[in-house]
């Protein structure tokens, strides 16, 4: 069956600041060694098992251009931009409406944009997987990542451990954040995987559960599929988009829908969600200090350094964060990464959006 | 007695990089909260004692636009420049030569111009006494400051409490740099003070003195002179300065000379060492940062920051210095201020001038 991708582009990620900014959040960033940004390698991870003109990129409309600049490969019609952001699940509705225009009938691989991975071809044999059990029936598919630890800032899925399909199993259901205290329980019980947001299922059979589910949406998304191809179909966009409803996938559909199978992910799944990722994918030297620039570093260990041109020296310093841009420096405790949404609210209360 | 100054502005530092370079020394360095330069501190200073045609600033040649800039009262002809630096002696013993061939009888007060003072009318107060023990025969005044702590970066100098005259005392001996165990036990004689580097005597008195100790220096000071006025007065400064013997005045002269009185000073004085001398002369915020430009901090404390017109986010720090440029940012841990020149030896060795 034909495969296409939806890579969903529209986030704002503020926990890369100053190098994410609200005209270039984290997907059009690189944060690897090899230069390529985050968005660029999930393209090219994608292409051995769907063709460059089947997949669609969704994202907010003030970054088309970045889209187009980093993927020209990318079809421009293929660029589904959202008049404003209304979550996920009108952002894979609206792309489920362009698939199934465009074909009879297809598979959607639904990805999140700011993701890495390490082993790429075990990547695409799950893909692959997913893709097998998403064409027999109405089955929804998603994959899980197998916790390496009781990580209290993604959502998990519970699975039933006795209800497989091959590499498959049925999902229970899908939960929030946790505790601490609650993801120690769901790691000891083996039967929960965190939610990578990455999902499978033809284009028909998503539509058919938003139709049932979520049927406002449904009528939404249908207004907006009539003027597809036609000259009103901005129009149409512009005035409907923002009248639909805002919510996530999860909580939508997946919490409600039947028929959801999980895959376990053991490809090295990481979603680069801080400062502190860039020591997982980038290689340190000697004393552990990640650097990136015009750097020296006299007796510094375990620090992240991420400039450009402009010379940095560390001293004598352990476990920062340094990260130097054109108009804005961030100098942050490794163990006090969350507290840079403080700088960025600071930065909000005043005004100062040039830095935002 | 007339009195004049000289105020030393030769020298180099390096212990304020990123903000001093080879060209823009320390003592042209604004590191007050007031904006105004060491240089230009010095010299205010002093102005209720000595007229600004009487005062005269020795420097590298290199420096003289730097001071002309800085110091636009002072006449162009006081600016002495030295081709090459060539210590303390020699650099005094110019100034003297100018001094004395200007007035029959002249005292004269050298001053370092990269030092502060908190209680400036006490520092008046003790130069004035120290005029009036230098008018007399043939004394060599300076003055010593008492002692905090056991410093090892400063010389000392001995005097003999037994011998006094008004305020001040006899000097026994000046003494190099102590160990930590040395200079403890300085203290618990409590006949030793810093070497502030600051002297007082009249110009005839200190080139009797060279001629006597120094007899090589004091006649190729003399060949200086008889040019001074002279369409060769450049020329054979170029010639014969570099020649002279490369001694500081402590060394060549102190540590020989008779007569030397020593006047306790006790104006609040701070030869500004490093960049910890920052938080003793700039105001600190509530939480112990001290803070220059356009600087956000979200739970850090006691850090130097010193930036420009560039943001820099600070944030979970303690007890760093964080110094930004135009073209280099030092971050340094406050106990690791000595590392500072293994940067700098660092771009020596790599020929990267362009940051020295």
């Amino acid at each position: 069956m034909k495969k296409t991708a939806l890579i969903m582009a529209g986030g704002r990620g503020e926990r890369f600041w100053p190098k994410s900014r609200k005209n270039l959040p984290k997907q059009f960033l690189s944060l690897t060694d090899d230069g390529r940004t985050m968005i660029q390698l999930t393209v090219e991870r994608i292409l051995p098992l769907i063709d460059m003109e089947d997949i669609y990129i969704s994202t907010n409309k003030a970054y088309r251009d970045l889209v187009a600049a980093q993927l020209p490969e990318i079809p421009p019609e293929n660029i589904l931009c959202e008049p404003v952001g209304r979550n996920t699940a009108p952002c894979i509705g609206l792309a489920a409406v362009h698939v199934d225009r465009k074909y009879e009938e297809a598979l959607m691989v639904v990805l999140p944009s700011d993701h890495l991975i390490k082993y790429h071809k075990m990547f695409l044999h799950t893909l692959r997987d997913a893709c097998s059990i998403a064409e027999r029936d109405s089955n929804l598919v998603t994959i899980g990542i197998t916790p390496d630890y009781p990580e209290t800032g993604y959502g998990y899925i519970k699975f039933r451990p006795e209800e497989s399909d091959g590499n498959a199993y049925a999902v229970d259901c899908f939960v929030e954040k946790p505790s601490l205290q609650t993801a120690k329980e769901y790691l000891e019980t083996e039967e929960y995987l965190w939610n990578s947001g990455m999902f499978i299922w033809k284009a028909s059979t998503i539509l058919q559960n938003i139709r049932q589910i979520l049927p406002d949406l449904y009528s939404g998304l249908m207004k907006i599929s009539e003027a597809v191809g036609t000259e009103a179909q901005e129009m149409v966009l512009e005035k409907e988009f923002p009248r639909l409803q805002a919510v996530s996938i999860d909580y939508g559909i997946m919490e409600k829908a039947e028929h959801i199978y999980i895959l376990p992910g053991a490809f090295g799944w990481d979603d680069v969600g801080s400062w502190l990722a860039v020591e997982r994918i980038q290689k340190s030297n000697e004393c552990g200090n990640v650097v990136t620039g015009n750097i020296i570093t006299i007796h510094s260990k375990n620090n992240i350094i991420q400039g450009g041109s402009k010379l940095i020296a560390a001293v004598g310093l352990e476990d920062l964060i340094i990260v130097d841009t054109e108009d804005a420096t961030l100098i942050c405790d490794k163990s006090s990464t969350p507290d840079i949404k403080m700088v960025l609210e600071n930065l909000k209360i005043c005004n100062r959006d040039e830095y935002l």
